[in-house]
């Protein structure tokens, strides 16, 4: 197996753009200066994120496959939180000379399969030598006509509800972590995040108030909705869905774990929540987020001091 | 001088969002799970590149704020080189927790000035630890309802011109990696490009067939016009500009030496070169990048060889 320093960067850029389809959106795709990508709406979703080996994944317990099916769905999920469609991304990949071609020929193939699973195209990118894998994600979408479900639009009486998994990732991750025997649903979990990319649709056309996903864990992502519409967010604790399978810590696995990108939202009075969300707390005046009436504290993930 | 790591994530963005002025283009800038930027054309150019401490910049030779004016610069002329104008820019930023916050800080004034000097804006991004320090560039135009300008489009009977400066970047890193004194000049080339943006739209109006951005090196990116256009283009080396400051080995690095980001066009019999740009060769059948007739071989940059 060749490394790609023996292979060199422009037969890689050939090997691994030719892992990518083009769906229709991408007018212009990888091999020129910049790409091209429809933007029907006249603006355009853009987010963007960096994963650093070591830090946000482990190659010991994830393959190349599902490293990049979790490094697109991370951010395929930003843009479906505005409410919008994804419609490409854009791959920053600095990869140190030994790593197998292959490796990286892999990655490809889980960022283009989860693309297609939200019905977008890897539309271009850049490769570079580093001592660390660190890849960078760009995202884009479109917004269809509507506005950007942001999270500043909660209104107190609204209903705050969930589509998705919750905590699945980060018990799976305690039990790796910990060198155990896990159920395979949860370490597939961790390895492999499966936003429910239809959620997006369904909060705008339901009329959602706010929406985001949960990256960092269900309470501290709250506090960015309460935060930003300037209230409070209570949720009920026996309202959350806690599967036996997250075990003895399964309600704080799913209320502060994070990676699994579910989507959450507010919906206003008389607003139907749709089918397959799950209502687990309500906006009321105030500030914060409390569970069951208790503050919760901060004390969330973060990058530097960890 | 506190580091990254005793301010923390969310101090440390609350920091350097303050320093990013939004421009109108930006319809809902830092802050939620993704920006959204204004594409009137209806298509948005969008391209990304990883720079890599070590690798594409050293903290010894060149300061944060000349860091993120270089970094901006590539990114906004590689949209700039599809006749688009530059939009936004998205940052991905990995610091080691020990750098100091006011080094980022400088970092992100650098991208900021940067992009007024293009008419763009830092739209979002993500600051995440590691153990180096990882820039991602993502950049965004917009391409007024013009077609894009490729690489692709170079006919036999074009003029080939270039507009900006050609071995600048190449010279001053040669006198900076010999430890010997450097004019000035070079050496800010070096550290900081300044594409001349205004050649994209030079080049649109005056009916350009093909157009880039030479970040590689002039006979390198010519080799990229050729193969995507089918064509020879041929260089005569009296009438590249080599002025005296690039020292014994000008030529050498007018032809060779990258990262000025100057723009190569070419231009069809008829269509007048634009004031301010400087023809220097020409496209005729065949395949390849002659200079004065003689074949230019490979052995241009490449990340993971070298």
């Amino acid at each position: 197996m060749r490394t790609v320093g023996e292979m060199g960067e422009f037969e890689l850029i050939a090997r691994l753009t030719r892992r990518l389809p083009q769906g229709p959106a991408i007018e212009l795709g990888p091999g020129d200066d910049a790409a091209v990508v429809a933007a029907p709406d006249g603006r355009v979703v853009a987010t963007t994120d960096l994963l650093v080996e070591g830090r946000h994944f482990r190659r010991d317990w994830s393959g190349p496959y599902d490293i990049g099916r979790k490094a697109a769905a991370q951010n395929l999920a930003d843009v479906v939180a505005m409410g919008a469609r994804p419609t490409a991304l854009l791959i920053g990949l600095a990869l140190p000379p030994a790593t197998p071609a292959g490796w990286a020929e892999r990655l490809y193939d889980g960022l283009a399969d989860e693309c297609e699973r939200a019905g977008a195209s890897v539309a271009g990118g850049d490769v570079v030598g580093a001592a660390e894998i660190t890849l960078a994600v760009t995202a884009l979408g479109d917004l269809g006509g509507a506005a950007p479900l942001t999270r500043s639009g909660a209104r107190p009486g609204d209903a705050v509800a969930v589509r998705g998994r919750l905590g699945f990732s980060s018990a799976g991750l305690a039990l790796l972590a910990g060198g155990r025997d896990a159920p395979e649903e949860l370490t597939e979990a961790h390895r492999r995040p499966e936003p429910p990319y239809e959620a997006g649709a369904e909060a705008r056309a339901a009329g959602a108030t706010a929406l985001m996903d949960v990256s960092d864990g269900l309470l501290q992502d709250l506090g960015h909705i309460a935060r930003a519409s300037g209230v409070r967010i209570d949720v009920t604790s026996a309202a959350v869905p806690v599967p036996g399978v997250l075990g003895p810590d399964g309600l704080r696995h799913a209320l502060t774990g994070g990676e699994d990108h579910p989507f959450v939202g507010t919906f206003p009075p008389g607003a139907p929540v749709p089918a397959g969300w799950t209502v687990l707390g309500a906006v009321t005046e105030g500030d914060g987020v409390t569970v069951d009436g208790r503050p919760y504290g901060p004390g969330g993930w973060d990058h530097f001091r960890s």
